[in-house]
């Protein structure tokens, strides 16, 4: 028997981290969907418990020596494209003390409780006195981990969440969509402002929008020997990618949101059902990052899920389910789901107006990592920034302005930029699948979906993490990000 | 800061360990009633790594040096019940040697495995492949167990499920069953013979069927807010004792069986509910055994659950909810669920006939696990004794007959007699309730089952591991275990 090397050692250890991260997953899933309430205090205790050793696991002195030698080893390109995640991984968990980590997990979890309750009192003077903390633990955090990494300090936060992006890059990206979003968003104004559209009728019981869930998940090709669907108060797809749990939430008087979020998870949950089996164990068969998970949900939310050609797909299936009405024909589905309205909240926007709740995020979580502002000076920049972006009020308003959010509540900043990023990864797959195949949208429209499918398996959900984000671009579309493609396909959707 | 003692040191990797057996329970709960089929491998991947990782937590080293030097310390009447609880958990992980579990756990997965479809097959001699190694391993661990801890090999086997009972005492109490037990299901079926009793009508759907069940558990007290009741397969009680998940499974065609089953499991429930909540995290806020649980369970079907008094109580509701029959009178139900029919299969025994299949099983494993007989004899043997027991004839259909529990499939000898010590330690509650409370019957029908579970609540409950089993009876009931109660009780009920 041969000694093992440095490379199979950390794969097993990175294989028996999987599976706690398997024990992890469930019992998350569990808490949002099954838990009745006094199974808290025991659940959380042990997930704690569960944390700790996964964070053992990771910090272990001999990983260090293992992937320095690794780094020596004849490793093939799969080898290596595992050996980069797996120090990654490691980097993410030693890179900071473990009294930062103890720090922030305390203080994240004391604003957040306390938020629960302060959003809807409006309380954002309670909250500032929580929310510093967090702010300069997350400061110190980014500071340790660009001081490593390089880069900005909100490169390094950034990087856990799309890894190799830059604010640079973003800044960029970010300048060139404000000078045409908000013209873009009063063209559609105009436009939609002498639109006849009819509002659905009725009530619709929750039982009657799961089954047309399920059925628009089957179309979706959603593998239910693989994965489930149920009920959460804040959406979400988890579960691990042998058996994939994604949720919704119903309110009987509006079916809408509750089908376009059943298809934004459906996204997230194809790309875990379509990651490569046989890699699944190891750092390098997982998903790529946050953002190319969202340019997934997005994928099937805003480039499938919205077009009229997939509307008109899945109106029969509406009027099947909740019973005919007029409303429920293609082209009225098409308007409803491309009505532009700016307003307050971001999980409520649409598809025009979101990009401007993420900007106005980015441009403010990154001024306070880098200190050029203090967590007093946010009420008055959203304010400012909601005026400019997307013409709404919100002054005085903390309950729909800057309270509305999770992410800064527990310190996860640098998320946010990913849900734009996302949208745009999609706009340009389907402006490449467009040039691929000419005649897509009417082959959606007849529910040969196939070819969006086969694409998506094939260029990102096969691609897991063997490539970093920009390769993996590249050789999906034939370039690395390019911004152009987002603005394309919201014009044509929009104005054409 | 002074030193932490042992015994401290003990209790710290005890809550340890009930963190991890958190996670256990409720992945399992949730592959028995949540996963879908792909989900199997990684589950099955996942739960194999907490079990090892649960068995190093018990077979660490310091642990042996700590339970010898805590038995030194100066412990109150609380703490060295915890420290015989710890040691017993410690003995039952470290007496056996860790090649014997593995063959063990790899035998008994092979031939429960094989058993699922052998059983519908009919196919013996395809079992009997598999079960010798099993047979063969689990004397291999009576022995090893026995010597460690004195007794029988079968005592310690039995150990595991009702600590302290002793074979010789089993001997004796089902020696006298045997004795009347042939004659009473024969009077009773005499009488029973003349009876006009009321078959219910109609199909009755799944979700009615569950809300009644729901209904009934709340009259049981079961507490939702710390508790689910679901569907599988084969019903269990399982979870934690802070969220506790029952299951049931419904037939259409019949509510009967569903409706006891759940009533039989919210006592399982109920003892785990009614534990001490600042005690969860020993061993010794435990329950106390599989005897103590099944006298739980059956003092909510058979006790309570079969009592015409209850039936009564519960006869509106089943009109509620599956719509008013004839059948559905209080007089008729209590006819129906005290209807005696010797047959095949245990799981279908009413509460006369199984301790004879009980008996049966436990002479047929003991003299297997003490050498006496090998596993080819067990059909003869069956056979023999269902005739004699049950007057049912089970010869060549080894389906109806010893294949049809999975207990010995994996090797799981020793159980089977809580099932029949669960149903006397029942009756000799319920005895000494009535010699307490003496209008304890209209007291129920009246719908006050208070009296009961406060009974329950604090002379078993509340008392969780605190004293081993004869005395938790002793203090209960004023004597230990005394079998006559059980007699007087079906006497009492099938031919008054």
């Amino acid at each position: 028997m041969s000694h093992p090397s440095a490379y199979q050692a950390l794969c097993s250890s990175f294989t028996r981290l999987y599976r706690y991260e398997h024990l992890s997953a469930m019992v998350s899933w569990d808490q949002a969907t099954m838990m009745p309430s006094k199974g808290n205090e025991a659940r959380a205790a042990a997930q704690a418990e569960l944390d700790v050793l996964m964070h053992a696991c990771l910090t272990a002195p001999v990983l260090a020596e293992q992937l320095q030698q690794a780094e020596q080893e004849n490793l093939n390109a799969l080898e290596n494209a595992n050996l980069r995640e797996m120090r990654r991984a490691w980097q993410q968990a030693n890179l900071l003390p473990a009294a930062l980590v103890e720090a922030q997990s305390l203080a994240g979890a004391r604003c957040e409780h306390a938020w629960r309750s302060q959003r809807p009192a409006n309380d954002w003077a309670g909250f500032l006195e929580n929310f510093r903390e967090v702010v300069r633990l997350s400061r110190q955090e980014a500071r340790l981990l660009a001081e490593a990494q390089g880069g900005s300090p909100y490169d390094a936060l950034m990087n856990k969440y799309e890894p190799g992006m830059r604010s640079a890059d973003i800044d960029r990206i970010f300048a060139d969509v404000k000078q045409w979003l908000p013209g873009l968003i009063g063209a559609v104004r105009e436009k939609q402002a002498g639109q006849a559209l009819q509002l659905p009728q009725g009530s619709f019981p929750v039982e009657r929008q799961r089954q047309l869930g399920v059925a628009v998940m089957q179309l979706l090709g959603f593998d239910f020997d693989a994965g489930r669907l149920d009920v959460s108060v804040h959406p979400f797809c988890g579960g691990v990618a042998e058996d994939v749990r994604i949720t919704t939430r119903y309110r009987e008087d509006d079916f809408m949101q509750s089908l376009m979020g059943i298809i934004h998870e459906t996204g997230h949950a194809r790309y875990e059902q379509g990651l490569p089996r046989e890699l699944l164990h190891l750092p390098v068969g997982r998903a790529r990052s946050m953002g190319i998970h969202e340019s997934q949900s997005l994928s099937f939310e805003m480039q499938l899920g919205r077009h009229p050609a997939f509307l008109s797909l899945i109106a029969p299936l509406i009027g099947q389910h909740l019973g005919e009405q007029a409303a429920f024909s293609p082209d009225n589905l098409a308007l409803l789901y491309s009505r532009v309205y700016p307003s307050t909240i971001r999980v409520d926007a649409d598809e025009l107006c979101y990009p401007a709740h993420i900007i106005l995020r980015y441009e403010i979580e990154k001024a306070l990592i880098e200190g050029d502002i203090e967590a007093e000076d946010i009420p008055a920049l959203w304010d400012d920034k909601m005026q400019a972006y997307l013409g709404v009020d919100t002054r005085g308003n903390y309950r729909q302005g800057c309270l509305q959010d999770i992410h800064w509540t527990d310190g996860s900043f640098g998320y946010f930029p990913s849900y734009t990023l996302g949208a745009m990864y999609a706009a340009q797959y389907f402006a490449r699948m467009r040039r691929d195949t000419p005649d897509l949208d009417q082959r959606i429209a007849n529910g040969d979906l196939s070819v969006v499918f086969d694409w998506l398996q094939r260029h990102i959900w096969s691609q897991a993490s063997l490539h970093d984000t920009a390769d993996l671009l590249r050789q999906a579309t034939g370039e690395t990000l390019n911004p152009q493609y987002f603005q394309a396909h919201l014009q044509s959707r929009y104005l054409a």
